[in-house]
């Protein structure tokens, strides 16, 4: 079988926070989620970078093991994202977008990739979701984050591909734009009944909430003493959650919940450094030990 | 021992929300209070109302086998609030405030009130919070409520009250407002250190956060497909927190974590319906059945 396969953006970010700043670093939706599910699994990336895309970024994704045969580089230059977040660190104000070889991105999926055990649609137009969507076998499950920007601009195109996703994450404000209705359980039922089985809302600081046909699963954020930097949280939480599913291929109910945990402890990761910088630093036990916090943070019954 | 004893407001409301209207119904932090610890133990009440209160209000309390000796009736009018939510309904508007009979309120505790089994500080002025300090034999638990009001104008008292308390339960808002920072854990930490051993903060739908010198605790809201009036929800949740820890007099993490499932199941069918109609029609069945559903909605290890 093959690997997991993620579909998204690589870029280089500029970023402000109350904590800090740092300048043309590592990011985008892809290099996240890839990085968070490597720790998990083994992964292929669809991207596309400029020219002046780093040789030492290529190298850190190379060493944790994912495949790069699909990262195309294109002349011109790479995407770039400038944003910056005030203490209200759950909403990110973006300061300038240049799309650059993004804009006329075309995902070309390279022959090895073409039987993905799952698939992870990062945050891009929905026709190009679409065209990876037909060009690779059905795999195990498939996963897709989207925006607002989408919602309002290819509604028809979003919900064809989400007659085919089987889980959608997707954040507050994002869900409640694409229900068009204010209560999560009500959007979550009428979204649930379009296609996707599990619904996964993100609520930043507040963790997530995941609603499957018949129940909800309600996860905390981690609380963190030090929040310096909320970018890719939401794309390293799918890498964790998507990642955790992978590595296993249980898709129960127990391990559906327990990706939802994973993920949410990659995420607690990410934030606590600049770009992809406490990932870098990652080992597996941690994450292990992170997990085991969690269990303290939410159990109420025997405490471990 | 004596019993659990709630100081607060008594008060008519008229609320506004997307769901409807009502107009000078029951309301009042001890009112909301009372009727939820009702439910697991039994209560004194401090209160003050008007000559204008209706007598089936008084009844209604009583049925709930609440000790209204310190109920005080006064001349003139009842305490009055006139509040709106929009469809984010974390947040109330206020749109008229007339404290009437509570505008001089001195609260005095009969003498059967005076050697409580606990003690819940309703948000009143902490000058008057310590007078009841003042009046009453050391209880096993003091929780308090405060809002900003107090916490700009009344910051020195406030803090006198809160080297008595042993559990302070705010909302995120006050939280950062008491702490002086927007990082919770941090805010944690510095209000832990001035004397209460558990801070809540409550979130709202997105649930609550405890906090005590070695750990947390988070509990997500319920999701509900319909919140028609989140007034009362704070001080239904202290109701049911307070409430369960009376009833068995048990402190231990694991008590106090369940106390704030108990407590969160009260403020989830609190939201359900406009003043207290929802807790009306309430049994304890449905309280338990609710608690096992808070288990399915956060464990993610064996699913009950």
């Amino acid at each position: 079988m093959g690997k997991l396969l993620v579909v998204g953006s690589v870029a280089l970010d500029t970023v402000r926070t109350p904590f800090g700043e740092a300048s043309e670093v590592l990011g985008g939706s892809a290099t996240y989620f890839a990085t968070a599910a490597s720790y998990f699994t083994s992964v292929d990336l669809i991207a596309v970078v400029g020219e002046d895309f780093p040789e030492e970024h290529v190298k850190f994704l190379q060493r944790r093991g994912i495949d790069l045969t699909g990262l195309e580089r294109r002349p011109g230059r790479t995407f770039r994202w400038k944003g910056e977040y005030t203490h209200q660190l759950n909403e990110a104000h973006t300061l300038d977008t240049r799309l650059n070889v993004f804009e006329t991105f075309r995902p070309k999926i390279p022959e090895s990739y073409r039987a993905p055990s799952m698939l992870f649609l990062g945050n891009i137009d929905p026709e190009l979701q679409l065209e990876v969507l037909r060009q690779v076998q059905r795999p195990a499950l498939v996963a897709c984050d989207t925006m607002n920007f989408w919602i309002d601009r290819k509604r028809e195109a979003l919900w064809r591909v989400l007659e085919q996703v089987d889980v959608l994450m997707i954040n507050d404000g994002e869900a409640r734009a694409l229900g068009g209705r204010p209560n999560l359980v009500q959007v979550a039922r009428d979204i649930l009944a379009r296609g996707p089985k599990h619904l996964i809302v993100k609520r930043g600081e507040y963790g997530v909430l995941m609603f499957d046909h018949k129940r909800s699963f309600a996860a905390p954020a981690f609380p963190l003493e030090l929040v310096r930097d909320p970018t890719g949280a939401g794309d390293t939480f799918a890498g964790g959650f998507v990642g955790y599913l992978a590595a296993t291929g249980n898709l129960s109910e127990v391990a559906m919940r327990q990706a939802v945990i994973f993920g949410s402890v990659m995420a607690s990761f990410t934030v606590e450094a600049f770009s992809l910088d406490r990932l870098r630093a990652l080992d597996y036990k941690e994450i292990e030990a992170r997990f085991g916090e969690f269990k303290r943070l939410t159990h109420f019954e025997d405490l471990v």
